[in-house]
């Protein structure tokens, strides 16, 4: 069975059974729960939290409680949003069929998604339903590409659970092996840098991994990177951060695949993309979690070049991915951004929150840093603001106290102990001035205890 | 780009393009489709379908012609079945979230799921959102399990597209490499036996493919059979077939997956799921396509046992599966299935299917072989009756005649001589004479062409 000591390595802010007293409703579902769905499954916080409502950046629980949800990037759009559940109602009634018939929905959102990516060599859009379907695409695509299978990601990177993914997914823990294929490269964290160029610095760590991979006899198949490293901590970089590494992949005849499922759909208050901060040519582009707001829709952008070899041996069927529901869906997600201007607002209100954190550093000696882009912030808080010593225990506690002051965010990083912020890219700025201050409050009741 | 050799060898009654004039607008739909999905999508059928609206058992293409879909099990209730697509829209407007919170549905749709599996050890659920996730998921923990990493399966066989399972999914194509971990036994055919025992022999084929692996140093991780062999020709095969091979596996310390995602949810007209036929003990059982009537949904039952050591080291989280839409979909698959006896109207149905078939036998000396059980129909053609000689290219007459008559059916087996007929579960007895008449047109005018 579950061995707490287990949990807490393996998963930020997961539900530790019988660390707090959740109450006999609680402990009874949790209970029926774990019976059913056995012992892989987790919760989230001290006390967990059963939701049966979502309106705009809110959560309802059983109880009629109200919870700003400024941390889950599927409901982008804000939970329940009418444009997309009325696509959604309204094309589910009509024909819910797969890419073995000509429909329209798939073409149109092709030519939207490609519309995003100008100035690059993006040709093609092809179907998954998850962001690990998305990332395992890539990776078989690579590997006929390149006759090569040797991948590179950073230390506490996240691309998803299948076999062949979740080997070249560290953030996973200690006990899910890594592929020997697999070269891990430190995260390019700026904080921790003592000035030092973190791109450059990147870019030689890469190099090293590349030579390594080499004298090994692997032949590099990508370089893969969320362009935001959300699980190493948010860190959006110095822009053009990149360019180093992803020249040095492509001169070693990899490819450079940018994971965009967590900094996509205008969540970095900049583009569409985070790979568009950087200036870089991506060869693969996967997306997913906010693609349809909620519906099961991901998949991933490749150029002509990368996609021919495969297209030669391979046929490509996903029964349920590109299915006409989950298109119109992602169709109605992209109109919304476009319509309401999301990106810009974005750009205003994650402004906003993170000016309104950044200030309380005044007063807070545990925020060591405030970082991010558009509604993606990353607090990072220490024990010793010189040292930069990571507070893993504090953030836990101030993760869990947001909770019960009903604003849900939680935590990443190596040392997890970054306050990962990433709301709703319609939340406003009243809604922003909540988050602040719970974490003003948040901040103080943690370190009393 | 790719060449119509290298398709005909993939995919049975793939589109090839060039082979039919499909008129003017179907063309500059598949061209304008061809340069936004890239080379590796494939149509169905020489002239293929612009499919606009479902109902029932009937698809609607672009100039307003119904076509009875004998083909898709995913819209396994009907296509857009109302207490299906009420249940998504009901749910999609009250709450979309993830498994990291409470959520009754996901409790509901377990205890449900776990009740259709009776006498077995199988304990506990776990979502995914395609079957093909499911199986790779179901590796992964039959690895952990067993220490192991070998593989067996039938000859034909199609588990899924991710970068592990399409490694064993030999139907994918001979430019798409099986592992060196993955040993190919002959499925049971016994159109083919010659009256030999197919059970003695399939038995005797996978203990070979076990001692084989172990001579190779490789632990057997798992046998993997689609029960009803869907790719390797619909085989049923005699009550009792699998249990000689799920012993010998078990005893070589492999698991035995039984992969339900086409033969699952009251298909065999006999029980919920195939492998009940055989009196089998899966220690996993997966499953899919018809889970959610259309909603990606799919996930895999286990015994306490085998999940217990991949708990320990792995926590499961998957973003959009066992959201509360997906689940609540199921739930109403099920309700469905359960309240309107489709397994029983599966089997009445699928009988008169089958024999009205069978009864064309006597006038066309085509049909080798009709097998099958409920509403899975195997159609066996062949050139010679007396050497049983595969018969593709009629095969693929037939299918496509059947199409222009309005009819949807597909081939499959090694030989790709083999009609799948696989209708709704709600298809009614007069449109199953329709099949009929229709298929002994397209037999009498194959012959001639």
């Amino acid at each position: 069975m579950k061995s707490t000591s287990t949990i807490d390595l393996n998963m930020v802010n997961a539900y530790i059974p019988g660390r707090a007293n959740v109450g006999p409703a609680t402990a009874a579902m949790i209970e029926r729960r774990d019976a059913l769905l056995g012992p892989a499954y987790r919760l989230m916080y001290e006390h967990p939290l059963h939701i049966v409502r979502g309106e705009g950046a809110w959560l309802i629980d059983a109880d009629g409680r109200r919870h700003l949800d400024v941390y889950n990037n599927v409901a982008s759009l804000g939970h329940c949003h009418p444009a997309i559940t009325e696509a959604i109602c309204t094309q589910v009634r009509k024909l819910a069929t797969n890419t073995r018939y000509l429909h329209d929905t798939i073409l149109e959102l092709a030519e939207r998604l490609l519309a995003t990516v100008p100035g690059t060599e993006l040709a093609h859009l092809m179907l998954t339903c998850s962001g690990s379907e998305a990332n395992d695409l890539a990776y078989r695509i690579a590997q006929t590409r390149t006759g090569g299978v040797g991948m590179i990601v950073t230390d506490t990177a996240y691309h998803g659970f299948t076999d062949a993914v979740s080997k070249f997914s560290p953030s996973l823990g200690e006990n899910v092996d890594l592929g020997a294929h697999v070269r891990v490269v430190p995260a390019p964290r700026q904080y921790h840098a003592e000035g030092a160029d973190v791109a450059d610095t990147f870019t030689r760590d890469v190099e090293a991994a590349i030579a390594d991979l080499k004298r090994h006899g692997i032949q590099p198949a990508a370089l893969i990177v969320d362009t935001m490293f959300t699980s190493d901590g948010i860190l959006p970089g110095p822009v053009g951060l990149l360019k180093g590494a992803v020249e040095a992949i492509k001169r070693a005849g990899g490819l450079f695949i940018a994971d965009e499922v967590q900094p996509g759909f205008g969540r970095t208050g900049e583009h569409m993309w985070g790979f568009q901060r950087h200036g870089v040519q991506p060869d693969i582009v996967t997306m997913g979690k906010p693609m349809g707001n909620g519906q099961p829709v991901a998949g991933l952008l490749a150029t002509a070049d990368v996609l021919g070899r495969f297209g030669e041996n391979s046929r490509y069927f996903n029964t349920f991915a590109g299915n006409t529901v989950s298109c119109a869906a992602a169709l109605a997600v992209i109109d919304t951004i476009e319509r309401d201007q999301l990106i810009q607002h974005a750009a205003g209100v994650g402004k906003v929150l993170r000016d309104g954190i950044a200030a309380l550093a005044s007063r807070h000696e545990a925020i060591g840093d405030v970082r991010g882009v558009g509604m993606f912030v990353g607090v990072e808080l220490v024990s010793d603001r010189a040292l930069r010593t990571p507070d893993r225990a504090l953030t836990t506690r101030v993760v869990n106290h947001m909770r019960d002051q009903g604003i849900l965010l939680s935590a990443c990083a190596k040392g997890h102990n970054v306050l990962k912020v990433r709301p709703p890219l319609v939340l406003t700025a009243e809604e922003a001035q909540l988050v602040i201050s719970a974490l003003d409050d948040a901040l103080s009741a943690a370190q009393r205890t």
